[in-house]
């Protein structure tokens, strides 16, 4: 390596320790901190001022020209540099293959008070989603439409766990998101002026009818239940994705993309 | 019970080592079965006519009434019942807390013979899909928008295995399923009369553009790679899921709703 790095090779090292916990939510609520593996990630990470706290680098990446052209930039940035045997690496990010960098990164605070409520993008308030794997898919859908922002209401899965990471392919770091409860994230709404739109099997009529170029915001609800009645009551448009006859229900992250992605045509992609 | 069940107690017994062989590909190929958790997937399959070979219900399932229903149904139609305890029905399913029952189910042949041409819904083409819980997704995402079926085409993944079959929410047991390689899956489309249209950053307009109305055919290119240059030439049609600036790439199964929804929205969502 052409930065200078820390060297560990004890499993019991407290550092290994600490980025080992970080699989877990208590881990990373002690902590602050969460995983990020692979360098296309981590990239986006850096690019967008996220703070890497340290770059774990496995033996076998160490000297490949992309990971010391990312340790150097992580390091400009503030990172400590640390190499690990790639067992102990594997013992990290849980895989027996694991990526040759891996990144501890300090979590940001999601506050409603940190979004931007005139961003003229549709806005997604997801109410108890559950699935880290729809959260990272709705994150990345989320901004390849250039959504303002979205807004993870009462309990949801954690948007900094490993598998939600993964799967918004670094969306996370690109994207406005906060976390709420309802009454409050209702009324950040209402005074943002975003009418707000549910879908719902309780919606009569189809989602292409909903007038998406006012400016919106659209509700999903959690993945075995849907919204409870007294949060349906609380939107001003319900709607129906239409379905066939004989089937039953869109996953929650394709139900997301299709409403997303009809607001926007309505608005001629703009 | 109130069937007729055969009880197994050994992790050696024959049958029980035919079933734990179902997850991986090499044992369903070896026997052509495959596994279904839970009741909810297996009325399905039996709903369908799907031939369910064995059900197996767990002790501390055997006594509940829908556990009951479904034995007596799945016994009607042919199926062997077993009878095994918690922890042998657990290292079927390859989990702690298995649902309280398990199918062995027939796989079907995967004919283009097979497909009804005819059928005036859209078809879907998957180039080479390589995760089994987009391609569950995907059958799910199909069978809620009355797709009129979905070509394997190539190398995809297995849509027999345990993650594509939960991902489908028993979707898989309801569409029009086939695998084929490209020249003959070509050839077939051609002769049905299909317009296919390919998602592809190398589209030159928004796929809201795509005159849809027409018998046509979306075809989806691999996760990673896209489609091949020389299968795109193929393409009646290459268009572009709008993204904004800064975006990377949408979900392969996020991508396929979107073109699904807005064919079948162009319909009139008849």
């Amino acid at each position: 390596m052409t930065v200078t790095v820390d060297h560990i090779t004890s499993a019991s090292n407290p550092l290994i320790k600490q980025l080992r916990s970080l699989e877990r939510k208590k881990g990373r609520n002690e902590t602050g901190l969460f995983l990020a593996e692979g360098a296309r990630l981590i990239e986006q990470a850096l690019a967008q001022n996220w703070q890497v706290e340290t770059l774990i680098v496995s033996n076998s990446g160490a000297e490949r020209d992309f990971v010391q052209a990312l340790a150097r930039r992580a390091k400009a940035q503030g990172a400590r540099i640390i190499q690990v045997p790639d067992r102990l690496a594997g013992s990290i990010a849980r895989k027996d293959n694991p990526q040759a960098v891996i990144a501890a990164i300090r979590q940001r605070d999601l506050s409603l008070s940190d979004l931007d409520s005139a961003d003229p993008g549709l806005w997604i308030g997801l109410y108890e989603c559950r699935d880290p794997g729809n959260l990272g898919t709705i994150l990345r859908t989320a901004d390849c439409a250039g959504a303002a922002g979205v807004i993870l209401i009462e309990n949801c899965c954690d948007p900094y766990s490993v598998e939600a990471v993964r799967a918004s392919m670094g969306s996370l770091f690109d994207i406005a998101l906060a976390g709420s409860d309802f009454d409050s994230f209702n009324t950040w709404r209402r005074s943002a002026g975003l009418n707000m739109v549910a879908a719902s099997v309780n919606g009569d009529s189809s989602h292409v009818g909903v007038e998406f170029e006012q400016p919106s915001l659209i509700l999903m609800g959690n993945e075995q239940a849907g919204l409870p009645a007294q949060i349906e009551a609380q939107c001003d448009t319900l709607c129906l994705i239409p379905m066939r006859g004989g089937a039953d229900s869109l996953n929650l992250a394709q139900a997301t993309a299709i409403m997303l992605y009809e607001g926007w045509r309505q608005r001629g992609f703009a």
